[in-house]
């Protein structure tokens, strides 16, 4: 019997081969990303990533923009949604548990107090909660295990959960 | 004369309105934001958010997926991007300075020994810089003062630069 090369559509071997990859040449993981966002008048902006159509990016009329696409906000909670979707995909993969279907749906609160002007200190996300929904046959302990290691992993998670150097410079 | 109502396409009495309804009531600056992220087999995902068009999320091949759609690293730096752009907008429209153009890039690095199961410790963002493209006739004084206020408020600057309690939990 040979091992299967997929599982939960995702490719074992080439996983494996980027895993072996960085074992040998650690500098792979170094890993650099970029986005560019052109600003179009009001709220409203373009995002670019590389070869990929621009996406809309406003706030909603009430914030005083046109709603033309999701604001900054929501695509933060969207990113980390998307990312653990990753984190489940590779792990339980990596455990032999088959995922027959997921869904994560991401809340956050955001008091717009500093953003406004109205007062000093932090203006960012109070809070983020994240709730997964699996669909699998994985036994209670594999679940738990999967939770954990996803939590212990995740790129966003954990650039969200610490406090990361930011530099806004002007070119 | 009377007072101009827009300026950098921003709607400067729906903002004044938005400030004074907080002024008077706080907690309608509590706001709440979610995306719905739905796996589609790999690391392919769609995200929704609101009554918007579904997103694509993928990796790139190198990382083991079918680049169908930006990652959520690039998700990320693109939501700080767009919410830059917001403050920029929105604090030049406040200091009365006229705007023609704004560009930011953005670049991050991420270290992925830890996402790929290969040490512990911090699996996000190491370092992220936002360079900001002005083009404005203000004085070098009053670009100061707005890069100052910009950076000061940023909500998802802050999210960034600061510690944020994020709850992954199954449903």
């Amino acid at each position: 019997m040979t091992k299967p090369t997929m599982l939960n559509n995702v490719d074992i071997e080439k996983v494996a081969a980027l895993t072996q990859k960085i074992q040998n040449e650690p500098k792979t993981a170094d890993t650099k990303w970029s986005a560019e966002v052109e600003w179009k008048g009001g709220f409203r902006c373009d995002t670019r990533i590389r070869e990929f159509s621009p996406t809309a990016s406003d706030e909603p009329d009430a914030l005083g923009g046109t709603d033309a696409g999701p604001n900054p906000a929501e695509q933060l909670l969207a990113a980390l949604g998307n990312c653990l979707a990753v984190g489940y995909a590779a792990n339980a993969t990596a455990a032999g548990i088959k995922l027959n279907g997921m869904k994560i749906k991401i809340d956050g609160d955001l008091d717009l107090h500093t953003f406004m002007g109205l007062r000093e200190g932090h203006a960012g996300f109070n809070n983020i909660v994240a709730q997964v929904d699996l669909k699998t046959d994985a036994s209670p302990e594999q679940l738990k295990a999967l939770h954990e290691k996803v939590r212990s992993t995740s790129p966003i998670g954990h650039t969200l959960q610490n406090a990361v150097r930011v530099t806004v410079k002007p070119v």
